[in-house]
């Protein structure tokens, strides 16, 4: 979850901010009613404010949230903002928004469910000829050099083989793993062009992320991954884009090759990249052909054989999967038909450990419990 | 929740692998039952293997301990582990286990609940005569100045001054905030002497960590904040260090000092440090004095200002709260009495959709959140 820090890092980033603060000067109109969708620490809430809007509602189930009206407060806007500490589904407001405006991109546009978030935000709570900030993400894809990166990668098995144990499924593992370059991808990296291969319609419906491209070299070198970022429109020609070079608050996104390829003039790289909606379950097949039509490689990678499973894991995870309650699920199924706002959190893990068959665990245990199912599930 | 390269970069770690290593050969004999809590990829049950253990019983709730059993036929170690995907709470073994083996910390060992998991698996799980690793940690702390972690903390509060916001309670907020050095303090970062201020013994009773020290300059500078680090007693002589300095996959842990101080030769430094069992409410207060007796400088200060909040989220925190089922609560309750082993997931998802009170989600949203509860509380 984001601490305060992180958010501020976020409201840091220039260049992030002044597309969103441009797009709130441009959208908000005196009288204005906006909505901030994971509105964390509210910079953008507060913005909105100062551009006239009669009224903020400012929506996160990330605590920092209760930050805002202190803030408010330190800058002369009481009275005009509205906190809902919850997610977007729970909320109901009593007025459309005017203007909804949001950030819920991680590295990558697809993290958490938000597609899911804006789509229905628009369709419940946004006036019908509302505007919704950011309009559009698009997705792009090259082919990258960096030791370093690479370095990073092998370290994650260095430990088994340094103590003389076979380690092939870590290393497969990792190499099937997704994730963040941390700012170590630059520029110079590129071992390819790039190419857009999805674009993302904020509020509108969907189908799965993905896209086939050719790339070409632009130089020789050892091709360590696949590089992915985004160009982001938040309103009209307002946007920007988080490609290796620049220096934003958003990393690249690393998707690496399972192994090393030396990539030459005249090759071509061919790329099928495939996302979920929930930015879960990555797919990418690279094939590499020299100039005269010779197969260098192809892998089909994925995430699946990123995350260790086993074959009841799978099952429990499928949707046709038939659950029974685990231990841990009939004591939540009993602390939650306990709460009746009579009963306290204390007085409920009480009565659990009191139950025949709740097992003999640490009284601050079960207390922990309770109070986890309360702050999920209570109100 | 770690992946499988948080994993490898653990195992890589040659100080911590060394020490965990030659405990385990020095305590593993052969025919022992070995019980690895926290196994995550399992590099510790794999030596204990091989140091003869007669059965190695691996628990984690992370589903990289899927990826043991591979990791085992690779290196010829099948047979002999049991894997547990759940927590050591749920655990029951055949056996007690004559070694134990843990690494549960963080940056700062009071991370999560595991001085509570190792008390309990100590008096269920291991044998009268049994051995426990780790047998202790001590903490210690120093004041530093570091002018790169300070710049880091302002980046908090700088995107709201830059854009003419008054930001007093982000700064706030950020500096009662304890967080990861993620390496950026040096030995040479340390401004006073440094002092041990509270002990470990695992799998002992023991009250919240708290402890007194006075700390004198080492050399004149500005003090940032407060640095704490561990030192291990692994097994008997093994053991290692997280000072500043040392470069192991440990970061220091900061608590931040809510303003710079100049520090001077003749000064003395007084602090008074508390933590809770699970590491989450940490309270430090800072005296600072000249050779003469003057006060310079005191502060109180507490994570509890760190994490906004408002009352009502306060209330529903504490132990005294009677909570009611939020609309969430009441789906979740709905779904884990018709979690009977006869309906799927998909059914379970649809009946709640088709409750006259359940409110009009995405059939997307409705299917995660019925998943989300067969993971942590199905089977």
């Amino acid at each position: 979850m984001y601490s305060v820090l992180n958010y501020g890092h976020m409201a840091a980033d220039g260049v992030r901010m002044d597309a969103y603060a441009r797009a709130i000067e441009r959208a908000v109109k005196p009288g204005s009613v906006v909505l901030d969708i994971g509105a964390g620490t509210g910079i953008l809430t507060l913005l909105a404010v100062r551009a006239g809007a009669r009224r903020v509602h400012a929506v996160d189930p990330n605590p920092a949230v209760w930050l805002i009206p202190e803030l408010a407060r330190e800058n002369g806007f009481e009275g005009r903002i509205e906190i809902h500490h919850t997610t977007s589904y729970e909320l109901t407001l009593p007025e459309k928004a005017d203007v909804i405006v949001s950030d819920l991109r991680g590295s990558v546009p697809t993290h958490g469910d938000h597609f899911a978030v804006l789509r229905d935000a628009k369709a419940r709570l946004l006036a019908p000829n509302g505007t919704l900030i950011p309009e559009r993400d698009e997705l792009f894809v090259s082919v990258f050099e960096n030791e370093e990166m690479a370095g990073w990668l092998a370290r994650g098995s260095a430990g088994f083989e340094r103590r003389g144990l076979a380690s092939e499924s870590i290393r497969r593992s990792i190499l099937n793993t997704p994730l963040a370059d941390g700012g170590r991808l630059r520029a110079s990296d590129l071992l390819t062009t790039s190419a857009p291969w999805a674009k993302i319609e904020y509020g509108a419906e969907h189908a799965p992320l993905e896209g086939e491209v050719v790339l070409a070299p632009r130089r020789r070198g050892t091709a360590h991954g696949l590089a992915i970022w985004f160009a982001a429109t938040i309103l009209g020609d307002l946007g920007f884009t988080t490609e290796p070079g620049t220096s934003m608050v958003y990393s690249r996104f690393v998707l690496p090759l399972v192994e090393p390829v030396e990539i030459d003039h005249g090759d071509r790289v061919r790329l099928l990249l495939r996302v979920d909606d929930q930015g879960q379950r990555w797919a990418w097949e690279t094939t590499i052909t020299t100039e005269g039509g010779d197969v260098k490689m192809r892998a089909r990678q994925s995430s699946f054989f990123g995350m260790p499973t086993s074959p009841e894991a799978l099952l429990r995870g499928s949707s046709s999967f038939t659950p029974l309650p685990s231990p841990l699920g009939e004591r939540a199924k009993r602390a939650l038909s306990m709460m009746n706002g009579e009963r306290s959190i204390a007085e409920i893990a009480t009565e659990l450990a009191a139950l025949p068959d709740t097992p003999d665990l640490p009284a601050a245990t079960l207390l922990e419990e309770v109070r986890d199912l309360a702050a999920r599930y209570g109100r």
